[in-house]
């Protein structure tokens, strides 16, 4: 139960700033319900926004997830802008980390003559690729309609319908520690 | 020096389908020198195509990576289009993977009162983010062109720069390893 509630409680992290493709088409149709509190729709085309970074979270998560932003978004992460411009927009999704047997028997073909044994098996036993995917996150910001929690919106997805009320609460006092980075913990990687 | 080869083999490879950001502005300018026995240069804008899937190596690479897919490469892994039509691009960057002590704060204090020490422990100690860039690589389909390696042209790029021509001569034998799905080892991740 404890850790059911701290899965849950990771679920709704974004310290690593989640994202199922619900519109993985680039037809950038926005769908579906609308998450509680923030009132946020996944927003049309996320998913063929630039990638800003990659992360993973360790057991019991054991994802490993990525984070996208829209033009907005993109162009402040570039230029370090603090704080973000509104109509910003921060995707996180995030998979299961599955092994790969092909990956794996190619790794072993390259490698079994240049690694040791037991290097050769822990390479393969720490490597990974996207399994099943968890959740989607999205941060929203409008300095305006969110003043109350520090300008930004957010919403998590669950196979593209909004998790429940509990979940949202978890998001704003969580990214509220990175006070200093205007509540994005995530920088760019180039 | 085995240790060292296995690394250099490992860098080559792209078996988890490498890209530092050479060119990460959205202004896609192509840049730089050409990469040896294929002549790939650095393709246009690549920093801002969409994103494939994620992956990691373990030790001794310790990475967590991308790809990323130009339009005609992203609507052929949506469609399932084997085999890649020509024009298609794929990059691979990837990064070391850093702990984030910023991260690791905000976890413990979300967690700390629901995961037993040991698990927040094992947690934190499984949880990065994307460090320094290692390498960038590519894959475009020309069936012409590179007819005598399935019609795919290899490069990989480190600090902007192309590798040797050591470097080039692994990536095609490993990527043959994925005959049937048209030597991409990489798939679609929704």
């Amino acid at each position: 139960m404890i850790m059911k509630r701290a899965v849950f409680a990771l679920a709704a992290i974004g310290a690593v700033a989640g994202v199922i493709a619900f519109t993985e088409s680039a037809s950038g149709q926005t769908g579906g319900e609308t998450a509680p509190i923030y009132g946020v729709k996944i927003p049309a085309g996320y998913r063929d926004w630039t990638l800003i970074s990659v992360a993973r979270v360790g057991a019991p998560l054991n994802d490993i997830r990525a984070k996208l932003g829209n033009d907005v978004a993109t162009r402040a992460f570039r230029e370090a802008t603090i704080p973000f411009p509104d109509g910003t927009i921060i995707a996180r999704l995030a998979w299961n980390q599955v092994s790969s047997e092909e990956n794996n028997r190619a790794f072993t073909a390259i490698l079994e003559r240049r690694l040791s044994p037991d290097a050769l098996q822990k390479l393969l036993s720490e490597s990974f690729v996207a399994g099943p995917a968890t959740n989607v996150q999205f941060m929203i910001k409008d300095s305006t309609k969110y003043a109350s929690t520090g300008g930004w919106g957010f919403a998590q997805f669950t196979d593209g319908k909004p998790d429940g009320e509990a979940v949202h609460k978890t998001c704003f006092p969580c990214h509220a520690q990175a006070r200093d980075r205007d509540l994005v913990f995530t920088g760019y990687s180039r």
